[in-house]
């Protein structure tokens, strides 16, 4: 392996490079940005060695770290240039869709559809760490449709990276993630936006404010527009999560306007197991 | 001051009995909770000197750290028993209906209506921690009602702890933690359940369950005893707080059925500014 080109410079992608360019210092890293500002900061900051909004034909894999409503034309565009022997790998949050779109493609089989579960409220290249996607589990989805030797190197990439790789059907991976990651900023940014609608007094928020709501509404910090397009490319599972969701809340809110606090202790208490299900996790 | 009883020897007293030890040792504390399992591991922690049911008649200072519903009765009784010259707080998370109950007490004036703005999602006296309290908001209600002699012991107590102590009015108080703090509790308790309801397969939730899902649902492990009787002494501003929640879910909801990801995004970028909000409180 010897040269990779990122497409989308920004925390995934630039944790990606500065991870793998300690591991393998011989990799030549290139890549694009659609932001120029982004580019040059992914420049300086060493994410790539070089700029250039086309790979090299020599390039051994392809990363697309690009918002998710961008990435099915952009992954197309990528498997009509390239040659047969390199692979692209995409990170978006999102498969069922963009599995959807390449299934006929006559490079199908150059393609791994990926998804590292790592993350923070910032985005950008300023914002790419090094240490963002150790120890964490990057998905693979449909990963028998993609070349036996390809498939090889990136396994050899995210093994390198100390990834715990987890596969599954593209359609499952969006019924999933619609639950434990994007409704979870729906809530958060719905709960941002609740308490910035009552609170006229923008001082009185923080000052009031503990450790627990700044917990619960962190990732009303995202990015829209990464979050804007999980939403459209995974509407019918953010559909059915959000009314799921928005039906406990108000069964939540029948009870105590039922005066029902025992049964509220009941509810609450057969969810605080969640708490041991995550910290299993740790 | 030389003697302080707690009643209610959990994460909030217990936190409280420790840092003031530290900073004067020579106070003696004695307390007593209505679990005496969690008496006796506040005695062997150190957090009281001597576990007793009633104060000595010469204690300076009672402290009330009982779940919110408990409060009410608890204070009348604690004034009614009380001499002249002891002062009684309460660290209860709602303080509209407490203040009325005590509104005609004859020693109304030995009552300092208080909530520190701290906690974890852990609870007991085996969660409390010497520096839970240190520079957190100490929220103080209808100051005005509370012997000046007295008051000035209270600040001397909180201020030695580092706290930030702020006025209100009981009723802006509620109205205000419904938002910024029960609300929270409440969203991060149906997160937990929405996924919970969702996911046949224990495993496949922390898999894929990201550090934001983590921090999103991290209250949903809170005490049970703890919030429910919140949710019933600020029943009010819970309901306007959690409807006012549902139709923002609601609405975005919409959105999504809508395709209108422009709108979304918009009103994603609006609510990112609660993060500078928060980032000034730090």
């Amino acid at each position: 392996m010897k040269k990779i080109h990122i497409i989308g410079l920004g925390l995934l992608g630039g944790s990606f490079a500065l991870a793998l360019k300690k591991i393998k210092p011989e990799i030549k890293f290139t890549g694009f940005d659609a932001d120029p500002k982004n580019q040059e900061d992914a420049l300086a900051l060493g994410i790539i060695d070089e700029g250039k909004s086309q790979p090299d034909e020599d390039t051994d894999v392809i990363i697309l770290a690009t918002p998710a409503n961008t990435l099915g034309g952009l992954l197309t565009k990528t498997l009509d240039q390239i040659g047969p022997n390199t692979l692209v790998i995409d990170f978006g949050s999102t498969k069922e869709n963009l599995c959807k779109t390449v299934a006929d493609h006559p490079k199908r089989a150059q393609y791994l559809a990926g998804h590292p579960i790592a993350g923070t409220e910032y985005s950008g290249p300023k914002a790419a760490k090094a240490d963002l996607l150790d120890q964490k589990v990057f998905i693979i989805c449909e990963m028998e449709l993609t070349d036996v030797q390809l498939k090889g190197l990136a396994y050899e990439i995210f093994e390198a990276l100390n990834m715990k790789l987890r596969f599954m059907d593209a359609e499952e991976h969006d019924r999933h993630l619609a639950f434990v990651s994007h409704l979870s900023h729906v809530s958060s940014f719905m709960l941002g936006k609740t308490v910035l609608d009552k609170m006229e007094d923008e001082k009185s928020i923080f000052d009031m404010a503990g450790s627990g709501f700044a917990s619960t509404v962190r990732l009303a910090k995202s990015s829209p527009a990464m979050w804007a397009p999980i939403m459209e490319e995974n509407k019918n599972n953010m559909l059915k999560a959000l009314s799921l969701y928005i039906s406990n809340l108000s069964k939540f809110r029948d009870k105590i306007i039922e005066d029902d606090y025992e049964g509220l202790a009941l509810e609450m208490q057969k969810i605080n197991k969640i708490g041991d299900i995550l910290d299993l996790g740790k």
